[in-house]
This record gives structure tokens, C-alpha cells and sequence, in this order.
């Protein structure tokens, strides 16, 4: 009953989907999930394609991922994806990657909600498909924390970068991924040589566009390395906010 | 006898790889050119973990892609890979990209040196492995031209970007499709919007590192959409040179 809620993609690190150090990038990986999460929903009739049709779109609200450790240089790895709430406004995806001999390497949380193409206002996933979304629903746990509140209060960013050609996706917006990329872009470089990204967290807040000068604010919470971020664009708005644990690497 | 010294590989264009206008980006076309190279070498012995092995590496020396037109979102395409010459100290690997119905997209030219990982000095290709390279030889046309000279005089940058986390490889190098996206992203969106990239020529002299300061050079030839560029590192040695060609898009 559960099994065939559960949707499962193999995929290898690419060469050039890995970092410095041979670990597959949070970017990628990332990128990787929200693949699964549209060929999960697409197999289901709740994909981006279908939804358009009917005036509708998912916007990415909440993405968590944690790591125990990351797929390295052409290893081969399986992202399982499945829904574990639907309310009125929101739905909860789950993520768990592992290795090829099924070790878990880690966990995500992601939450969407669907808007109105036009209306750019909220849909009722509830009543959607005369309530078939809540067909999916799956009662596997998901064992890492829900996403948290995230407030920065630096007042002086550590970047500032111009929205350009290759941040935007097919939407005309920034990339969701391209966020990561560009806050893990402030940190330098011996942090991934030392350690990992233990959990990355995201809270996306508003959509950028070409051509917006973005401020990336970054705050250090504490003595361990758990550092806070946030984007906002052209001086005011907040695009997103980011908290980002690194942990001592053991090897 | 020549189709099997032809590799073919079966892709998709992903939702995050593709521009705002829905067409494959030139940057994540490259990347699996340049992994379509590696699968194809690999099953011939001659992949990049297996020269490691002998102490060698492939460098990546000339790069040139012309489409006639791009994989848009979800599309599937094909790429075919296969080796036109090998000299002494260079190779000739071509590649063909093929739509879903067999259309020709695009094809796409490389030539790559080998040299030795401690000595850093080039390797006699027509001796590694008792001359075995040679069979892999295929007479196959490419019907592109071949990459030719770039020179760019500009003395004033277009941009000054640093060499961030995200843009180093698991060689330590600035990943060679990082130099193709900084490229394109000093035109304006409106250019990707009312054009496409007839033809990107890349020829990469020198690596760059994390930290390095990266000045992007860039003018244009005569009276087409036809540009030269060029990356300095730290104010002196040239990284790169390209050459990209704009056409009207038909639609």
C-alpha cells in the first residue's frame, strides 16, 4: 500500500556535478530532488504540465535538506520522494537519498503550495481533482526536523550580485537552486575542505527577476558553524532566507 | 565497422536546465557533451579514471558547438559521439545532437591533449596503450568548421568576477562550462530572447583557481551579433578566449 506511494529515481554524481572534494554539490542535489518531486507529481496527474492547464502552478515554499553524506564522483544513488500531508494551502514532500547499497545518506522536507497562473492567488489542494491529491498521502516518516523560523538581522550584506542570464529559469524568476549556490558562494573554501553541509534550509519568500540587484545578508548564530542568510533584492524586499549547519567532516 | 566507434547517448532536457525561453542552455549542453566524451572513452579504456591510473589526465583544449536549434523543456534528445583523429599530442573528438525524431540540432567539435598528472608535460597519444587509440578512429564528417583564431584587444573588462566555491571542479580548476556561463552572462536578456547562439567557440589556454580574480574582455566583430571574448586571471595571464555568434531567432 505504502510501496507504490512511494516514487524512486537512480541517478549518478556526474563529473561535473561534484565539488572540490568530490561530493555531489547541495546545488545539484537539490536540483536532483526537485526533478523527482515534478516525475512523482507528473505520475500522479498533479504535475507542473497538467496543472498549468488548468491555470494552476506549484511555487516552492520550504526546502530542508539534511546529509549524513554525500554521493561522491559517478556514484550511483536513488532519491525516494512521497507526500506526507496535504492541507488546505500546503502539501508536505519528503525526500530520502541513498546509496547504491541502500545506506541512507540523508532526508529533505520540501512544502508547496499551488497558485492561480492568473489569480497568482492560493488553490485549495484539498478540493483539487474532486480531492484526489489526498489519494497520495503516505505514512512513512520523515526523521529529520520541519523547517524552523530563520531571522537575520545583519544590516551590512556580505554580497551583493546583479540576477543574470543564467539565474533565471523557465518561469523568468531566479532558479530556486541558484539561491543556494549563490549563499554557499560566501563561504570560503577550506569550510567544505573541514567539514559539510549537515542541513541547509530554505524559506522562500518572494520571487527575484533579471536584472535585480540581490543582498545576500549572512549572520553566524552562536559558537558552532550554523550560520543564518538572507536575499533581498533592490534594497527592501526579502526573497528567501537560509540557515546552513556544517559539521565536522570525519574523514 | 563505423557505427560501433560511434557512442550514442539518450538525454533529457531537465526543467532546471533550460533558459527563460524554454530552450537547453549552452552551459548544461556543454556539460554533457563533455560527459558523453567521458562514458564514450571510458567503454574504450581510455576514460578518465583509467588514465589516472597511468598517471595522465585528459585536458580539454578546444571546445565548439554550432545548433541550429535547442531541446526545449521535457524534450528528448540524443548525442553521438566519436573520435576523428588522433595526432601526437592532440585528439579530435566530434559530436552530433540529435531531436527525439532524428533531426539534426547541432553538432559540436572538441580537441583535448593529454599530459602527465606530476610532470604536467603532453603524452604521446599514438603510443599509449601499443597505439590502440587508433582504432577508435572513425571517418564520420563533421559538418562544422573547425575552431579558429581568436584575438580580442579590448583593454577595459566587461566584468570582474572572483572564482567562487561553486565554480571549481574535483580537479581544484574553474570548471571549463563555468567559463561559457560567465560569457554569456554579460549580454542582456533581450539578446536570448530575439537570438540564438549560432556558434560558441571556446579555446582554454590556461586554468584559474578559487579566489582568482577573473576579467571578462569582451568586443564585437563588424556589424553582426558576432563577439570575441577573453579571461584574464589577477590582471595578466589569458585563461580562455571565445568566440559567440548570434542569429536571428526564425520564431
Amino acid at each position: 500500500m505504502t510501496d507504490n506511494k512511494i516514487g524512486a529515481y537512480d541517478l549518478v554524481a556526474e563529473p561535473f556535478h561534484v565539488d572540490f572534494t568530490g561530493r555531489l554539490t547541495l546545488g545539484v542535489l537539490g536540483n536532483h530532488l526537485l526533478n523527482c518531486a515534478g516525475f512523482h507529481a507528473t505520475e500522479r496527474g498533479f504535475g507542473m504540465a497538467h496543472i498549468n492547464e488548468e491555470n494552476c502552478t506549484w511555487v516552492l515554499s520550504r526546502l530542508v535538506i539534511e546529509m549524513e553524506d554525500m554521493p561522491r564522483e559517478y556514484d550511483k544513488f536513488r532519491v525516494e520522494t512521497w507526500v506526507e500531508n496535504v492541507y488546505r494551502l500546503f502539501t508536505d514532500r519528503d525526500f530520502a537519498i541513498l546509496a547504491a547499497d541502500g545506506r541512507v545518506l540523508g532526508c529533505a522536507r520540501s512544502v508547496w503550495a499551488m497558485i492561480g497562473m492568473n489569480t497568482r492567488r492560493p488553490v485549495d489542494l484539498t478540493s483539487m481533482h474532486g480531492g484526489g491529491i489526498n489519494d497520495y498521502i503516505c505514512d512513512r516518516p520523515c526523521p529529520i526536523d520541519k523547517p524552523g523560523r530563520i531571522k537575520v538581522a545583519a544590516t551590512e550584506p556580505a554580497a551583493v550580485i546583479q540576477a543574470k542570464y543564467s539565474d533565471i529559469d523557465v518561469n523568468g524568476h531566479v532558479n530556486s537552486i541558484r539561491y543556494i549556490e549563490h549563499i554557499l558562494d560566501l563561504f570560503p573554501l577550506e569550510m567544505f575542505r573541514d567539514r559539510r553541509i549537515a542541513r541547509f534550509e530554505m524559506a522562500y519568500v518572494a520571487e527575484s527577476y533579471y536584472g535585480d540587484e540581490l543582498s545576500i545578508f549572512l549572520e553566524k548564530c552562536g559558537e558552532a558553524e550554523d550560520y543564518n542568510a538572507e536575499i533581498r533584492k533592490n534594497g527592501g524586499e526579502t526573497v528567501c532566507r537560509a540557515r546552513v549547519v556544517f559539521r565536522e567532516n570525519p574523514e
